[in-house]
């Protein structure tokens, strides 16, 4: 089969590479039907993350179910399926607590951006369709394997629900889902900080009450404004650079509550969001534990987070893929194997 | 009238004060049945903060209001009170939303371990009791001035409920009072950090289900045993010490939660927390939030906080309770002056 790697920064090839097979007999192996390439991907083709050796890349997907271990028994060969971008085993102490990011056994993908899969733990790790979905529904199920189960976790991290309000910082792809997540979560107002035409049309359609184009200070006053004047009740830190989080620190009301899902580069300031009574929580998402809810969602068409796919090329075209994001040419890039 | 003035590092004196007067409408002035001294006053005591000139100390009383001012609805003279050790106007948009402790308009105490104390803000600040309370209940009442509150501000931060495991950090009152708080809002396991066999008593009076002695690695291995292999789902730390907060670090699961509320010395490793999903919330409490649930619980001698005090002198003696708690012979020290 061919799949993507990534040699070098800057440097991603469609490549052949052995066909995955069972190895575990909790394993499943599944056909892509779409991949895509997320925003964390970016930090290895930057070169801020190193590439010590020619790696198999990509840990979004959803696709076919052609072979099971002996010992899956949740999904079968034929069943369409998404799973999230870190394989739970779905039975350790941790998993049972609902916190499947840090399941005990977790393990990783060997390359999602590929025809087929290798997935551990299949029955911890993958959820299946009722029935084969609509081809238009394909991008909202692949939206699951990451993006939207971690704007979801921005959102359940800092508490979101009915009577409170949101800003979100960050109009990436997860950005603009964790504004979704925060609307159905029945949020009164969710504030979308952005500032570019076509991310702030999305926001808008997911269900954000207002848009920020200004940042930093005057973003936070802006916020403020919207907010009694004291700040959101929480805000949703959805890129990770110190700059978005010092957005955070200054656009969340006292006694309010940050949820974190940008790999953190830079400190907190946690003496000051003490005396402030400011929760921190996030990290990465525990798909497994947000899939059926949002799969139900998805496939009753209540919500379509696939709208942060503005492009779509065949997955031998991996590179351009990788290289329109990079580019800011795209949100983000959704791919297709031939054979899909 | 004689209050406590703190001139230096280990120089508290009993000396006389002008009486406090109504100096704003929205003002109360409490003549003192009951005051004590807090582990935050030891903080000047031992020369860890700074004494720049002699200062009336003390911020936990409970009372009957002699004067009102104009503005004043709520209570009125010759009621029992009690107060939260922060000042609150529980009006701004802030205190609307429950975080008393950082009302807008906050304001301070005057010295509480005195004869008489000035209350700003007495409506947002004060909650009496239906009738004068029975001479057992008073240092229960007491206790919700500061440290009960507190430890339920632990609690509460650290999402404390029904199917929670909790592990304490700190013995002294804030710690005990934690505990109590966790038996009463349902957690199914309480476990108390202490070696010293009186906080351990109280610590199980208050509804500690397990009892640790170990500290360190040790004690997250006894946590662990405790917790399948895991960690406590919440963590409630009750000290503030850069090795309170690394046990609590230590203590927790993966996707559990720590509740703050030692007044911070020290970091914490955020992005390791982040990578475990771990939150951390918590402050100074939001007493007037809490106080009208807490008074109900302790006048129907659900819970009696004022277990914590195991030392009584006449208000005369603050030094000694000073000392006391300094050398800690008392976990906490209840001052009553002469008149009350």
């Amino acid at each position: 089969m061919f799949g993507a790697v990534i040699h070098a920064p800057g440097d991603v090839r469609y490549e052949e590479r052995p066909d995955p097979t069972i190895v575990e007999p909790t394993d499943a192996v599944v056909r892509t039907v779409a991949a895509c390439v997320c925003g964390s991907d970016l930090w290895r083709y930057r070169g801020i993350s190193p590439v010590p050796r020619p790696t198999p890349i990509g840990h979004e997907f959803c696709g076919v179910v052609e072979a099971v271990g002996d010992a899956v028994t949740t999904v079968t060969v034929g069943d369409f399926v998404v799973g999230g971008f870190n394989p739970s085993d779905g039975t350790c102490p941790v998993c049972r607590k609902g916190a499947h990011a840090n399941c005990l056994n977790g393990a990783h993908y060997d390359g999602a951006q590929a025809e087929r899969i290798r997935i551990p733990w299949a029955d911890g790790t993958l959820v299946a369709t009722p029935e084969h979905p609509a081809e238009d529904q394909v991008p909202s199920i692949l939206a699951l394997s990451d993006v939207m189960c971690t704007g979801w976790h921005a959102a359940v991290s800092a508490g979101v629900g009915p009577g409170r309000s949101v800003a979100v910082v960050g109009d990436g792809a997860v950005g603009l889902c964790a504004v979704l997540a925060s609307a159905q979560l029945g949020a009164d107002a969710v504030i979308a900080m952005s500032r570019h035409e076509p991310r702030q049309r999305v926001a808008r359609e997911f269900g954000a009450t207002h848009v920020i184009a200004e940042r930093g200070e005057d973003g936070a006053a802006r916020v403020r404004e919207l907010t009694e004047g004291i700040g959101a009740d929480c805000v949703l830190e959805c890129v990770g650079t110190e700059d978005a989080r010092l957005q955070a620190v200054a656009c969340v009301r006292d006694g309010g509550n940050i949820g974190l899902v940008g790999v953190p580069h830079g400190e907190l300031p946690m003496n000051d969001l003490f005396w402030r009574n400011v929760g921190v929580k996030g990290g990465p998402a525990h798909c497994r534990a947000y899939l059926p809810h949002l799969l139900d969602l998805v496939l009753a068409r209540t919500i379509n987070p696939g709208l942060v796919f503005d492009l779509e090329l065949p997955l031998a075209e991996v590179a351009e893929a990788y290289a329109a994001m990079d580019e800011r040419r795209a949100i983000k890039s959704l791919l297709r194997p031939r054979s899909a």
